[in-house]
């Protein structure tokens, strides 16, 4: 085998411009002074219209899934209507949405109305819209970059939210269609909370995710490390089933705010499959403190 | 509000034929008998070609992320390749490839010769197929569907796998672009193994995967419970952080093969961390025999 015959694999992605930028991989990389322009006139007035009124948008993301994210997202949303915002939660998580299970609003269907769709609402007047608040429990959602594109931008202009204090996005895995569509769509996004457990697998696609919010011109909140540690029932013992200290170097490394870790609690996992969040049920335990200090850290920042 | 001014949010779906198969989101509900025929002739030779020199395929999907997939197909081609298999795992997660890592290959770079892409290589002669030997670390991967098809694609068509009797695929959360462009790419797809851990959201998700299999017309082998109890390392009981039986559950609902529970071992996540697959790194384990009754029933199911 000659060294001729031997290169390192690159992916070769097409460079030319076909104004089509809702389609374009390279949208937060491009200088164009055309980009905005196009984007805007057909796109994006709607949706500002509906997001002026909604005072702070905070996406929650970590790249990786089953970290968390959206236990994370109905417990932040949560301790901030305890707290007396107002407050909604939009389920970005087309393929897989479990906000409305998370609250308990699961049986609630989202109505059109001549105004907009009307948000479905849990305790304390959370709003939550959500693919799983128009489909039945056993459809399965096959769509591509163009159809998930459509759904963002129904669920951002085409809701009656009103006046609220805080959208709360939950962001499905990734780094591609829903995270990026979800940021053309908001240039005015307050940030990103990035959460990831201990482990370097998890810390290293949640570096992705960070470094994707910088490239996109998206201020990183901070770091979540959640699932760290656990508290053996019997005992009392706190196990370490994963690393810890994976969230501070992250965050150390970014050179983004670490706004928390939060344990593990077996009540975590039952309180989300009964719909009632843990920070709600539980607003005494330690770990529910764990999450009101984070929410703390995230209201100071924005 | 009156009667005619309420409905229920349906997403509509346009049904109109641009015979574009490869971009069409309703590939496995079409009956067109055009639809094959277009697909082939574009596309499938050079993949069949490559395909049809390796005895199985098997892909590990759960719908939801952080449930274990990729862990858990990390260990069932260790413990195939353990067992005297030629084994070869293929990571289709484009933005948080991960595989590597856990097989400890991630300095090691895939590299193009004339007859196409050579994989790299780890302990027992697995050989893997990975985005992250592409890319750097702190690369972001951002791409739609059309991009993500033509890296499905190479990774299927342009390698040297040469003759092997297991080509374990390790899917990325979700029901869309990967998963969709795999089945579409592999229609001698052995089956799907769908993983869940016990609590009733991942099983929710798991279920539209399994769901996303049969409509897809590809066999699910069966269902694996991942991180199914938990041992303090202290006092040795088992803990139960989440419910158990949600996996069995699926099963029967969906009727398919129950494979097995794996128990959540700290030594599981140091060893993925480490790029040392558990079953190999401890053998004697009963978690790893709980991995290796898997892998038989997976094996007489093939």
């Amino acid at each position: 085998m000659s060294v001729e015959q031997r290169k390192i694999v690159k992916f070769q992605v097409d460079m030319e411009c076909d104004e089509k930028c809702e389609m374009c991989e390279r949208f937060f990389k491009c200088n164009s002074p055309k980009k905005l322009e196009i984007f805007d006139r057909r796109r994006m007035s709607r949706v500002r219209e509906t997001m002026k009124r909604i005072k702070h948008k905070i996406a929650i993301c970590a790249g990786k899934g089953g970290v968390g994210k959206s236990t994370v997202s109905v417990n932040i949303a949560t301790a901030l209507a305890m707290k007396g915002q107002k407050v909604t939660i939009l389920d970005q998580d087309l393929d897989g949405s479990c906000i409305p299970r998370m609250m308990g609003v699961l049986d609630k269907k989202l109505i059109m109305e001549k105004k907009g769709m009307r948000p479905v609402e849990g305790i304390l007047g959370i709003q939550v819209v959500a693919l799983a608040n128009i489909q039945e429990e056993k459809d399965t959602t096959t769509w591509y970059h163009e159809l998930r594109r459509n759904a963002t931008e129904e669920f951002l202009a085409h809701v009656q939210y009103g006046d609220r204090d805080y959208l709360i996005i939950d962001l499905p895995p990734g780094t591609s269609s829903d995270a990026v569509n979800l940021m053309q769509y908001i240039p005015d996004l307050d940030g990103m909370v990035v959460v990831t457990v201990p482990s370097i697998v998890s810390q290293t696609v949640a570096r992705r995710a960070g470094l994707m919010a910088i490239e996109g011109g998206v201020k990183v909140v901070g770091i979540i490390e959640n699932m760290s540690g656990y508290m053996c029932s019997n005992c009392k013992k706190i196990n370490y089933p994963m690393l810890v200290g994976g969230g501070e170097e992250l965050a150390k490394e970014l050179e983004v705010p670490f706004l928390g870790r939060i344990p593990l609690d077996p009540r975590v996992s039952s309180s989300t499959d009964a719909g009632a969040p843990y920070v709600y049920e539980y607003s005494e335990s330690p770990i529910a403190k764990a999450i009101f200090s984070i929410v703390d850290n995230i209201e100071k920042s924005v």
